[in-house]
């Protein structure tokens, strides 16, 4: 049994662990960053192409507003390049694809004018959540009171409206439309600033850019600087506080510190035995504040034949298997590569089906839209998050209603010397890497102020 | 380190489980019972009375449909009684208490014609949904997009239903209207016979009968029965499979057996280490399948003043902390005792209390209804559920929109050689003693078939 005595004790070394311990080691606090996986990231992480480059496994995109990451990544020394987005995408209606060119609306102008009266209604909403505190006041506690479909339901007329805002939940809140309140979705609007273009856009958007060498990168960098304080295959298993401070027992590691940076998701803190126990009220957040159900699956092609067909590689069709698909090359690769999101109860059924049907399922799809040649993929590599013990989901929290406005101050509401960090304890990019990484300064800025007490 | 090799271990010593046990052990099986805490009951927690007697902390009644723990308390050689209803009830709307009769209805024509025809209504979706496989066929899909509040806002007109069925909720699913599908509800009330009337009801329902020396009774004496065969303070924190069996590891314990019964809701099998790890869409299910929120609160006087008032105890306060109370002094006591329960968001404000405002606000509610007298209670016997580290909550898991249908099928899905039970998994009564009851017998059941192949 390794033994440690540090001022701060961080759990999880994905990015707002890491983020965590540099911030505090930057305050000139000892920390030691316990990591239950082989390896650092956590919800970022590069799986190898056959030509050696890497793709992201997870997070990847990173947007102009999200100054935190941002920052990060120009401190790490690290380069980003533009997401690949040219050419015409392509919709699946039915069996039919349709091809649409970047500038062109795929929608009449009634969908177009219904589509986009929602979303001012959503943006009106946003700008009445405060991020911080999205369970306080009355516009709060009535629109976490119904799903987001509801509100759906009656406020948009057309079909196009119900496809646009099923697919805008299913890519950025991996869930369906009745899973979650309509509090949920809107605070997540205003933790990213309130405009909803500024996260489904690509160019001044929140996809807008990636991590040169891929978005894993990040924690790598981190973790090299932070060297010894970072023990990696060390799940921890109990946290005790005491008046002096906090012991952390992982396998094989024991810690003692002033103040624990919890950095893995509810779902993991409640595989973590506290003593004293958690409050209640935390106890049955963490209850509630599931993960998502993703599975993120890249296909690997010779070429990327479909650019010279004039298309981009973007593909939606909310009712099939992938939802959405995107050409994900890195910059550097030759090449072809299609990524696309298995989400929600698609993501159920999806992992009920054979290898051989799950191949068959995203290979007629892909046929279907990008043509014969998408037929011979060298390899497909598929994440199943919610198969990963060490994540059980990705990438954001499922609230159904009621959560976020009776239990949601827990999210961040410190439990004697442990504080909370992770992506979807944000306040701005909730559940981006943006988030993870202000979730970890900000955990520290705490405990900084209580020190000063 | 204690070291056992039975033929079935199970998980958990509540009603479940050790009907299990017992089941096993009639079909010839040697069992190893494994429980966390330091008494065997689970939900069913007798508390003791200043005069010596037991009142319930958890479940209590029976009633004369649910076959399985009526049969148990038979054979067990325990007694029944009646449950306490004879004078008039209370309401109270806003400040002010009203009193009816046990044959008054409290309603208006019109309420009471509104209330019937969405009873009626719920029971003819009850009809469509197999209690078994409440996610299967196109009723359960549908009915599981939308929660419980959108069905009654578009069903009933007065504000009188929104009254009852906010109560009925409360009361039986310990959640708020909006946090749960109507699929969960109708669900619930398919296994309960399928009339709403056997779920809210004393005599002839649900309510009629207590155990003559506290519900914790029927899990004492199979306890008893069991003997060595039950272990105490053996929190189990891993389940191994292979080809041959399972391995089943507790604090100081360790047992090899050909099956394992985990008969623990899934908030507390999340916590247990499984390898290999449990599939994914368990795993989804269990991050879903939260605890209600309960706090179950009695308040002990001298005397049952309120007989004397002719008053029967029971107060419908839907508004107030303790939305519902009862009279539950035991047969034999001869104090006066007052159960009341409080329920969701309430729950979680009141826990927000110091205990002299928890305290306040209890004996006010008291007082308002039963008169001064109730302002001098001899003892307040607390039990909160959620702050139970071996419950987590009480006495329902919490189903939202989209988690029977697209997750439902997990509930009882053997994992490899580990089988479920817990109240949450009975198909008639769910969440119930005498749904426990029938799950650790049905679990018992699937490996019997198994062994036979």
């Amino acid at each position: 049994m390794q033994q440690h005595t540090v001022d701060v004790v961080v759990v999880g070394a994905g990015l707002a662990g890491l983020s965590a311990a540099r911030a505090a080691r930057a305050k000139g606090m000892s920390v030691l960053v316990l990591e239950a996986r082989d390896r650092v990231g956590g919800k970022t992480w590069n799986r190898e192409l056959p030509d050696g480059r890497a793709v992201e496994g997870g997070g990847q995109w990173i947007g102009p507003d999200q100054l935190h990451v941002n920052a990060l990544v120009r401190e790490l020394g690290l380069e980003t390049y533009p997401t690949f987005m040219s050419g015409d995408s392509m919709r699946l209606v039915g069996d039919e694809v349709r091809r649409f060119a970047q500038d062109e609306d795929p929608w009449t102008d009634e969908e177009r004018s219904d589509i986009n009266q929602a979303v001012a209604a959503l943006e009106r909403l946003a700008a009445k959540i405060d991020p911080q505190t999205p369970w306080k006041g009355r516009t709060g506690e009535e629109i976490d009171k119904i799903t987001f479909e509801n509100w759906l339901t009656t406020t948009c007329a057309t079909a196009a409206a119900r496809e646009f805002f099923t697919g805008f939940l299913a890519g950025i809140w991996a869930c369906d439309v009745w899973e979650v309140s309509l509090l949920h979705i809107v605070a997540g609007i205003a933790a990213a600033g309130g405009r909803v273009e500024r996260m489904t856009g690509v160019e001044g958007a929140a996809q807008q850019d990636r991590i040169v060498g891929g978005s894993q990168r990040i924690a790598l960098a981190m973790a090299r600087e932070l060297g010894d304080a970072v023990v990696l295959g060390a799940p921890v298993r109990a946290v005790a506080q005491d008046a002096d401070g906090v012991t952390v027992s992982a396998d094989g590691v024991e810690a003692r510190a002033a103040y624990a940076v919890v950095a893995v998701p509810p779902a993991l803190t409640s595989r973590i035995r506290f003593t004293p126990a958690l409050s209640p009220g935390r106890d049955q957040f963490m209850q509630r504040a599931a993960m998502t159900n993703t599975i993120k699956i890249h296909v690997v092609y010779e070429r990327p034949f479909w650019r010279e067909q004039g298309l981009s590689g973007e593909l939606r069709s909310p009712g099939s298997a992938l939802a959405l698909t995107f050409d994900n090359a890195p910059r550097d690769s030759d090449l072809g590569v299609i990524v696309g999101f298995v989400e929600a109860a698609r993501a159920t059924a999806f992992r009920r089906l054979t290898e051989f049907e799950r191949r068959r399922t995203v290979i007629d799809q892909l046929v279907l839209a990008f043509g014969a040649e998408a037929a011979a993929p060298l390899e497909i590599i598929e994440v199943d998050w919610t198969a990963e013990t060490w994540s059980r989901g990705a990438h954001q929290i499922l609230m159904a209603p009621g959560t976020w406005s009776s239990l949601g101050r827990h999210i961040r509401e410190p439990e004697g010397r442990v504080h909370w960090a992770g992506a979807e304890t944000a306040t701005a990019w909730i559940c981006y890497m943006d988030g993870a990484v202000s979730s970890g300064k900000r955990a520290v800025e705490e405990i900084c102020r209580r020190a000063r007490r």
